[in-house]
């Protein structure tokens, strides 16, 4: 997605440990006319899939999940990090690693808000080791729905996420696909646009 | 707004220690359709003003400020509530007294995502003792940007925040005001629709 990879050579910068920075645009300040490209080009490479519902995890995925639905018309649902007692009892489970923070932590979503053999799409902002869509997948897979894809904003193509998952057969559609990013030069890969 | 209180009056439900349940349409399973509707009464509701940012504090805020930027055609900004290795190390913090949790935390925004002079819309799922409200107000204050308003979606009018927040002349504007809740029946405020 030209746009999309526009605005990451405009505004986002490359930080020790390859760490991308895009809260310009993406998951602090969020650029809403961005997300609704995002959210239309997310529509046309899913267009086929009689989807029912979109599935996010906090706090990153919410606003580009929220603004894709309309294109859509289904509800968002975003598994929860923490604790919450306003969360039900009743929870879909999903682990997640964070190799960052080197612990394992669960994301919830309540029994209630998927259905079994709903078509559910994914959508999130970074795939890059493919923690938080696997624990996601464990989500779907719980509730015995059906996992249509994933949806990404940037995927970074130098690590292990995406290998993992398309061989794990997830339809997985990045809009932006990080080759290196080495000295603060990011390189894409040549893919689908 | 009426459609909103009806959704709630169908959809949610009182728990002990007035907690009003919302997660089946507004901040667990996000109703798409009705956030749009809630985005331009917000709209109507400050149409005069010339707004340039909207802010708001994760987790629930975030869909519905992306949503409702929509209409006023301006970037949002979400307050972090956790350190982060993505946030730059100049922010501007606000201080959040959390009741529930009996302690305070800090809410923060990169410095470079409010210019001195900006007109800030506050977008926030719930109002009760005005607490996030008044941790973005802080940040606001702290960029020197003027506060236009507070678009709330539910406001509990019971508690103390509405009453302190527009004694503090802050044009706070919420779309459905529960005057009780008690004994599992809401019954709203008669006040502006």
């Amino acid at each position: 997605m030209e746009l999309l990879k526009r605005k990451i050579i405009e505004k986002g910068t490359v930080k020790e440990g390859n760490i991308l920075k895009v809260d310009n645009f993406l998951n602090h300040q969020l650029d809403i006319d961005l997300l609704n490209e995002v959210g239309k080009e997310f529509k046309r490479r899913f267009a086929e899939e009689n989807i029912t519902k979109i599935l996010t995890a906090e706090v990153s995925g919410i606003a580009i999940a929220a603004i894709t639905a309309q294109y859509f018309h289904v509800p968002v649902v975003f598994a929860k990090k923490t604790e919450s007692k306003n969360l039900d009892e009743e929870t879909f489970e999903g682990n997640v690693y964070s190799y960052t923070k080197e612990k394992q932590y669960k994301i919830r979503v309540s029994k209630k808000y998927i259905a079994k053999g709903e078509n559910i799409l994914i959508i999130d902002d970074f795939l890059a080791n493919g923690q938080a869509i696997l624990g996601l997948k464990e989500i779907v897979d719980a509730a015995e729905a059906n996992l249509v894809g994933a949806g990404v904003v940037i995927e970074k193509g130098f690590q292990e996420g995406g290998k993992i998952l398309r061989a794990d057969h997830i339809n997985i559609q990045s809009l932006a696909i990080i080759e290196t990013m080495e000295d603060n030069k990011i390189v894409f890969r040549d893919y689908r646009d």
